[in-house]
């Protein structure tokens, strides 16, 4: 049995969020979106949230690390009754010229989702709420899923605070540009408290619903994954008149560093990627200084993937660089039975993998009851202006979404 | 027969100078200058030449680029009698993070000449001009000596105009912003038929005099060299869910290119450097959909240098990528006779070649009887917060220049 196609308010309500974010944080150019954590762009984000919810009678709260939230429903006495409430939602930040669904989809698929449960008379026995995860991609600071890691404690406080952009700009003096207080992060237990269960609805990242043929499926659980920080020092020097011999070019060991992590990456069937990287002093007539590359390396073993990346130290080693690990994720099962469950409601949809890390995965290896529910990506592009999902199958994933949601916060368990 | 030493007088002065310009543009964790065209720093230094020049009774004119001139004694009424002055003279403007005397030593040189010619009661035959040539390292927009190639017309207006910087700002808007027009660029002979001859006083980059146990040395020519750009494209995807088979990554071909650049150049005798780069989109979870580099070649023999750029431009057209020269001089020959000259008069100072470009050699392409003056560099090392010169070795070559400028300027041919 699939689930009850969305009402039309809920549908009209779906494409009227969809043009109003559209246009925030957008490239003319590319088409791309640049929305990163606590930027401009980043605070009109947050406004529109606001937005919505105050639409919908929805009051909001932040966490000590700035996540927004809105509770149809009270948390609190559901805390105290021992049976806290549904989470449904995402994130509204971008990598750089990233595309228009991975993130949004979620947060106006929760508050589409909302509006089918209303219009449909639903009277939930739990209360739902909708959250917006900040800084979910990391692009400004480096470190993804940051909200929701600070919000569990996987990034420490101190960590995140002295996290730096590209400016050289703190995370703490971002924070505090945007009118927080950055002493206030850490592990948020009250915010935490009133999850019982979160699903989050997002664009898949591959192709798996595209080969099974389906818009809409149940995710099993996230390939392990890191990101590595190298830097590889060389010496400022003249390009014209400095000698082959007497050169120290940390680019040169940069440049090993991006074709040994290809190489390792094919020989133990692992994805390894470099995808940023900053050169000092940056001249066209001065031999690099140092070299900074980021190395992003992800496989369904966890041991492979960490033979690539002691393959690639070993290079990185070998021009006398240093490489640290900024964050690593073990293989995150979602909660088995609730993925079963959730197949079984949506007519049997197929319960795939992803080797993406998503907020949810970070709420998982928390402890938290958690599923993932992902809308079909015709060529499986995404981080890029090209990623697209067709409306229908967006609406197909939030009357899923709806669906799950009636059944988790309705009568039963 | 060595220089006269420096006045007292004039060595003050260079000592204050000196110490008025290295605030300008430093960065205080490295210790290196930041010092981009048409920035307010490079207004700052603007302000600074306008400064020295008033404190001296010289008038300051601009040229149809911005490049700043002043005078002492009447260069038209020179130019009308068929006997034109003597220009001495650099930049002001650094490469990122660069060192402190790269350019500056030349135009605080040529004030503290001045100085000691006129304590030593000098009374030129021919007027003396002292020159601030705007944009010499290309940082910002990545020609170098745009300033003397605007001037000669080895950059052509439309092209210099167009030039971006990093932040997709072209020169044109740049230079309204620093309140000159662009329309005015162009080959400005007015400015050009004044200079007789032109030297260039310059800390050398390498290690020639040091070898030579010499404080001065006479340049007898610039290794031709050039600058290439390359552009390699990928497709942005997600760096976590994107097989290795179904990836463009651009950064592989920018890896590529510059191991081959280093090969290549070791090969034929050159010297090849990748010092400048830009990734985009610069996600560390985004797969570069487009990586752009640039290239620096220069040797003793053009033919060898090239050899090195087609090999280059082999390996990125392996990438489906593209590769255009923004820039490329020939050998340049300073005027031998007048080398040899300069030489004698020093005292049998050392006549040395060098791989850097200088203003003085794109004059010296244009015609204009040019010198170069080097001053020893102890490590070889420029371009770099560790470029430095002994004081002493400065003064020498000050005394030297304002030696060269009695000769030139005097009653003599």
């Amino acid at each position: 049995m699939s689930s009850t196609p969305l009402q039309d308010g809920a549908a009209t309500g779906f494409r009227r969020m969809w043009r109003d974010l559209e246009v925030l944080g957008r490239d003319d150019d590319s088409g791309g979106y640049h929305r990163f954590a606590w930027t401009r762009t980043d605070s009109e984000l947050r406004e529109w949230f606001e937005g919505e919810c105050a639409e919908r009678g929805l009051d909001v709260t932040t966490d000590r690390v700035g996540n927004q939230w809105a509770w149809w429903g009270d948390p609190d006495a559901a805390v105290a009754a021992g049976d806290p409430g549904v989470v449904i939602g995402s994130h509204l930040d971008s990598v750089p010229d990233g595309g228009a669904f991975d993130g949004p989809l979620g947060v106006v698929g929760a508050f589409s989702a909302l509006d089918q449960l209303r219009e449909n008379g639903f009277q939930p026995s739990r209360p739902v709420g909708i959250v917006n995860f900040v800084d979910e991609e990391g692009s400004r600071f480096g470190v993804a899923c940051a909200g929701s890691r600070v919000l569990t404690g996987a990034l420490s406080p101190d960590r995140a605070r002295s996290l730096t952009d590209r400016d050289g700009l703190s995370m703490a003096e971002a924070l505090r540009r945007a009118g927080r207080d950055p002493r206030h992060l850490g592990r948020d237990e009250d915010t935490l408290g009133r999850i019982g269960t979160f699903v989050e609805l997002h664009i898949e990242q591959g192709l798996h619903l595209v080969d099974l043929g389906r818009a809409v499926g149940v995710g099993s659980d996230i390939w392990p994954h890191g990101r590595w920080r190298f830097d590889v020092p060389g010496e400022a020097n003249h390009a014209g008149t400095t000698r082959l011999a007497d050169r120290e070019d940390a680019m040169l060991g940069l440049a090993a560093a991006v074709i040994a992590a290809r190489r390792s990456a094919e020989s133990h069937g692992c994805v390894a990627t470099v995808g940023k990287v900053n050169v000092v002093p940056g001249g066209v007539n001065a031999i690099a200084s140092c070299a900074t590359g980021w190395l992003d390396a992800r496989g369904a073993e966890a041991d492979s993937v960490l033979r690539v990346v002691a393959e690639v130290r070993d290079v990185i080693h070998e021009f006398d660089g240093l490489m640290t690990q900024e964050s690593w994720t073990p293989t995150t099962d979602f909660d088995p039975a609730l993925a079963r469950r959730i197949a079984t409601r949506l007519g049997g949809a197929p319960v795939i993998g992803t080797g993406a890390g998503h907020d949810a995965g970070i709420l998982a290896n928390d402890g938290v009851r958690t599923a993932m529910l992902f809308v079909r990506n015709p060529t499986g592009v995404s981080h890029s202006p090209d990623e697209w999902a067709a409306v229908d199958d967006c609406l197909a994933g939030v009357a899923a979404l709806a669906d799950v949601v009636s059944d988790l916060a309705g009568g039963g368990e």
